[in-house]
């Protein structure tokens, strides 16, 4: 299987290269374990889901903290996917979860998800997300979807449905977790799923 | 039908605020044509794709000039949608392509994709566009999505592909033509498919 992500930052300040830069050091712990190439577009990340969504995370919530002394709006967009069929198998993408959870039922795969999120790390960096999950070339991509959404509810970190995307809320450890859940939990584990998704932080619009 | 799209804009300035609301003009003509309603992550636009794509062409032509002096670097984000089975039914999306799309044969799409490329009106502002098409709840999702890379191989505005998405580059009016092309002319007429949409201007990265 191959997975990863096109990761774009976005620091609404005309430093936005320095907010970029200071994001990018938050990547170092991660750079043996994931393949990272980067355009003037967006960086490719590719690597299992336990890196890839933690070097996502660690990147936007350094971000948020930039500048220290007054942190700038800054928004991340990401394009994930797993298990497209026009990319190669890549050994280093290989995960447990996606390994066992080929026919579990709906019921196992949402508690397993909510024990994931109740277990997740606090960075102590508030974070809104909004995201799209996509059920490809499977029938009935609905009730996956429909199922995953049940699991979000119960997050701890559901804000509000929204047309085309669910909005969520919270600390980036608890977000990021239930990010990763929905990603792996939800459609069939061989199958291909991507998320469409923007995070955003220090935003000046009223709430 | 229902079809709409979630949109963000990003201006890399501190006065993205003011970028931003000069961007939101360009949406005059198009509001008697859509529904919008803007929260702090994004704007929801509701109906037919002709005034649909215009006005996300618009928004971000014109925000890609703001300030006149120096246009700053800026990026947009959109999830475009149509046919999701969770949606309501809008008489106001109705669309004659899509009424007609049905059964008509890969290559004649194409055909028809390429002829409303060449026509697309010319705005005078360079963009450069990274998107990926998802065709769900249907097997076959690939064949659909392979013959829309066809499409944009010869779309005058291909640029590259890259890991999970499609690089266009090119005058704004023909970019946004050949996103709508892919968004109406691929995977089924009456099926559920969306698009993961990001636009970059003036960026200063090195090409």
């Amino acid at each position: 299987m191959f997975i990863g992500a096109q990761v774009s930052l976005y620091p609404m300040t005309s430093d936005f290269v320095g907010v970029i830069l200071s994001g990018l050091e938050a990547l170092a712990p991660y750079r043996d374990q994931l393949r990272i190439e980067t355009d003037d577009i967006s960086t490719l990340m590719v690597g299992a889901p336990g890196p890839l969504f933690d070097a996502i995370r660690d990147l936007f919530a350094r971000a948020a903290q930039q500048p220290p002394q007054q942190p700038a709006h800054v928004t991340l967009h990401a394009t994930l996917s797993r298990g497209c069929p026009g990319e190669p198998d890549d050994p280093s993408c290989r995960c447990e979860i996606l390994a066992v959870a080929q026919d579990q039922p709906l019921a196992e795969r949402q508690a397993q998800a909510q024990a994931a999120v109740a277990a997740a790390p606090v960075l102590g960096v508030a974070i809104d997300v909004q995201f799209s999950l996509y059920v490809l070339g499977a029938g009935g991509h609905m009730d996956e979807i429909y199922g995953c959404i049940d699991f979000l509810k119960t997050s701890g970190t559901f804000l509000k449905s929204k047309n085309f995307c669910t909005r969520l809320r919270g600390d980036a450890g608890a977000v990021f977790e239930t990010l990763r859940q929905a990603f792996l939990r939800f459609g069939p584990a061989q199958g291909h799923v991507t998320i469409d998704l923007t995070c955003s932080a220090n935003s000046p619009s009223a709430r």
